[in-house]
């Protein structure tokens, strides 16, 4: 290692020199489709267990990653491929976690897989080697933790197939893992994916040197291999990433030839080049069956599938993604918020496609350790309210007066859905006074991200989505604190909201109010105060409305096809402090209605 | 022949049985890239020839598609790829046009190209063909024409590569062809696009039987050839489609085996295997290099490309088409209108992908029928108008109050851009009574479609995107009728707006009209009547404004960096007939300003 490598695993922030490591499992291994007499799987660990064996991260790699999360190694310059998250102070803090990574089983950097000897013939297993499942590479990592004495994990990680790999393991080990990271991954593979997968092993299979699986170092299918992840590489990126790094660019293939080649084509030889040299074709067979029959759908839905998961899991989707697309992505968070459980969508608007989760990110590397530090409030967390683009404005102030009449209302461990939450106070809130399991949704990120600093529950995404996703009856409250205004025909979601929870609490501005009257009386205007802040030309639509006209509304045969009643209400006159008894519709400025499911 | 296929062709709406003919160029051919001593086009003709040759509509096909378009050959039972688009009464109707199509240059089903024999060598040109361009083919399709003594293309048509040949079309001879409907098109390949085409290449040329482009037809790099079409297959089908067609579903491969198989494996093979039966590897090199160097954008963009079209052109994208996707088609729309052409834009909401252009729709059908109707008013176009969502109702008996207005502004041979313009009423008017040149924009593909009937040029899309990819002062007037409302922070559009156009006129309800202050001063509610239809629980938000708040905004400094003033302005009392002079802002129903740029 020359000085300046030295140096660079030495700088702050670094895990520095590390080794591989091999863990032997000496008994038989019963995976799904078959049996081995023994494994075993290389890994790397970072950072320290402590004495409980609980500060333990799992990270799980992708199709084609290993074992080389962090670091480098003796004599190499590369760093692990997840370099930029793990390490001493990074978002996954190596000061404060004990980091694992294994080549996961069935794979080719040092664990048991295709290339391996089958003791049975004294030859490589190739295709005889059992056909994998994703549980098997978890089954498996399970016996390295026993085995490293981790008691339990505080989280497991992972994106692509390694995001699968964290989804299995809350469902394998639910009491085992406190919580997971599951990033730009699914539930299943689509149809268009498994029909990109078998393009690929129709490339490797049809190259006359895989010989049915028994070819040698020295003959090996290398260009249908090669042709197989040119394809996939496609699939990782994103038009518009591909669009802005090569364009039309063309480049000379060599001075002789007269011929010219895209740049994108130039860069994809490439790629299909270096796989070939240090991947294997049967595992590349293997591993994308593997990942085409991973299915936690199946006949009886992903529900049935997560109903016993412990863990509080975080969902996170890159909007560029067209492998695992965002909606494949919210498909996870939605069936464990359907059962109730601790579980946040975000979207990151990254534009580097699925890939997005290798690439540095900061909104990305803050979500992992605003996640992983969960509702500790501290100095960063702290730091996020503040960056939040919605600053604390009179407004804001504000918005309290309905958020402490609304949480007068909640019992204690009632279940709350807040549509349009924010940055998550009222949700935080009620989980520290009361015990309240709540669940948060919002369109914006930020507001989101805020709430997973709060550790708080939150589905990024269109409000009427997340409500029509929701089964009946499965909150005791949905809450709607100013932002009924904002939706097209807004009757049909507070009817919605009603078959969702039994008790629904919507705070609006009183549109009939005396003063906003009197100006629009006298110039026909829209009034210009805190409530009202832009002049029309600089406005958001709205939909204004009054007490009256709420009520109404309310009380509306149409209104009735979910029967409810109204029950409490409070109003709040123009400085939204004082309540306000007789003459509402005139008088308040703020009302908060309590609507009753019968 | 058997009876059935007898009956089946000679059915209603059939061309019925059809013959391919030969056309020989006996003469020396120079295309870009190299010279052929001679070529041959197979083609096929449906309906007949007027006698000025000016009926004639050439349709192109796209890249493995050929030049049997409609009807059945004899002892066949497959019909013509179009069959449904085109004959007697359909979309394209042979009982008024004489319809052509050829299998393109370069291609492998009967016209000259890489399987045909080379004199020189006297053997199959293979490898040796000169690269091909869309121009060649063109150019080709054009001696055809001659020799078919066509003296002007009513239409010229073509959906993926086909469109790409329609686009050069009427570039080349842009005096040749009066229409052109360029159909899930692009006006260059993307980087992903060239990638996947790169990939496939790869595939064939990897192939040990390709043998540098010198197969015999007894020993055909089939593998490469099917694993490139396979993949190409996915390109073609949207991700909803391909759940939607195979899901998950699984199937035995064989009694005897075990394995199974992911219906759209199989389905991937079968069209793998059905392609290279009926395709030729050389050809397919060709053509797809054909397609990654065709770029009208270049070094000079694309409306420099585009600058002496004269046609009028349809631009058609559908929602799902990835490959070719909505975004690649609207540049070719949008660089016309910013060039002033008479160019439309529409988009289908279809669910099959790329592919959507072969699949029958009668939303698409009826779309290319009304194009080539044009502004003829029939029976279809009427019938079209009524079936429009937007019925006739008393509000849009009153919209014509403002479009009368405006419609008496505008001068003989102004350019109008009229955002939000619904059914293109006013274009359509102002077309017939001064020759005006109009563009309308709207977000509704019915409305859109409405437009097309009306032969007025139409963007169908997002009003804000439209102005903002328009060039500064290309439009006498920019209007908006009674749409300005339904924009957030709608006074940057008018801005914008007064960049395209040196005038811009709007219209809009006063919402400080006295009945709505008298009642809403008295209830706090906003009325309820034929302006404001609905209550607010089954409204879309708005931002309503009085014509004060509106003057205000026209004069307020901020709104003045671009100068411009008021000019006439027209006010109608409550019942949007009788002008009203005095106290508009308490008096008038409507407003109508226009706004002059300095």
């Amino acid at each position: 290692m020359n000085t300046e490598d030295k140096n660079n695993i030495d700088e702050a922030g670094e895990v520095g020199l590390v080794h591989p490591q091999i863990f032997e499992y000496k008994k038989e291994f019963r995976m799904t489709h078959g049996v081995l007499a023994s494994f075993q799987l290389y890994y790397e660990t970072y950072g320290t267990l402590n004495k409980g064996g609980t500060n333990a991260i799992l990270i799980c790699h992708a199709l084609t990653g290993d074992h080389h999360v962090a670091g480098v190694h003796e004599g190499a310059t590369r760093k692990g491929w997840w370099n930029h998250a793990v390490g001493p102070g990074k978002a996954i803090d190596t000061d404060n976690f004990f980091v694992v990574c294994s080549n996961c089983l069935g794979a080719c950097q040092g664990s048991t897989g295709p290339t391996s000897i089958n003791p049975k013939t004294q030859k490589p297993y190739g295709m005889l080697f059992p056909d994998l499942t994703i549980k098997d590479m978890v089954v498996a990592q399970k016996l390295l933790l026993d085995h490293l004495k981790i008691s339990s994990l505080y989280s497991v990680a992972g994106g692509s197939m390694g995001g699968m790999q964290a989804l299995q393991w809350v469902i394998e080990f639910p009491k085992f893992v406190q919580r997971a990271m599951i990033i730009a991954a699914t539930p299943q593979h689509s149809a268009q994916t498994i029909a990109f997968n078998e393009v690929g092993r129709t490339s490797i299979k049809g190259d006359p040197k895989w010989n049915n699986g028994n070819y040698t170092h020295d003959s090996r299918p290398e260009m249908g291999l090669a042709v197989a992840r040119m394809m996939a590489h496609i699939t990782y990126l994103s038009d518009e990433a591909m669009e802005e790094k090569f364009g039309r660019n063309q480049m000379k293939l060599s001075v002789e030839e007269e011929e010219q080649q895209f740049a994108v084509e130039s860069y994809l030889h490439h790629q299909g080049l270096r796989f070939v040299d240090r991947f294997d074709a049967n595992t590349y067979l293997k591993l994308t069956k593997a990942l085409d029959h991973f299915d936690l759908v199946g006949e009886n839905g992903l529900e049935h599938t997560l109903k016993n998961v412990e863990a509080k899991v975080m969902v996170v989707g890159f909007t560029t993604d067209w492998l695992y697309t965002p909606a494949q992505n919210k498909m996870i968070a939605e069936a464990l918020q359907k059962l109730s459980k601790h579980a946040s969508y975000l979207e990151i608007d990254h534009p580097h496609g699925h890939d997005s989760f290798l690439i540095q990110s900061d909104n990305f590397l803050r979500l992992i350790k605003l996640f992983l530090k969960g509702a500790d409030q501290d100095e960063i967390a702290r730091q996020e309210i503040k960056k939040s683009r919605y600053a604390i404005t009179r407004a804001d102030v504000k918005k309290e007066a309905d958020l402490k009449v609304i949480g007068d209302w909640v019992k204690p461990n009632e279940k709350v859905l807040d549509l349009g939450c924010g940055r998550g106070i009222l949700l935080e809130n009620l989980r520290e006074t009361k015990n309240v399991n709540g669940l948060g949704v919002d369109y914006d990120c930020d507001k989101a991200t805020a709430c997973i600093s709060r550790g708080v529950a939150v589905y990024q995404g269109d409000i009427r989505k997340a409500l029509s996703m929701l089964p009946d009856n499965c909150f005791d409250w949905v809450v709607f604190s100013r932002m009924v205004e904002e939706l097209p025909e807004p009757g049909q979601v507070i009817l919605d909201a009603l078959r969702v929870g039994r008790r629904v609490a919507v705070s609006f501005v009183n549109h009939g109010y005396w003063e906003n009257r009197l100006y629009f009386s006298q110039y026909g205007s829209k009034i210009n105060n805190d409530v009202y802040r832009e002049n029309w030309e600089k406005s958001d639509p709205r939909n204004h409305f009054s007490i009256k006209e709420f009520e109404d509304f309310c009380l509306a045969p149409e209104s009735q096809k979910i029967p409810f009643q109204i029950g409490r209400k409070v109003f709040h006159r123009g400085n939204w402090k004082t309540t306000c008894k007789w003459l509402p519709n005139l008088r308040a400025g703020l009302a908060i209605y309590e609507l009753v499911r019968l």
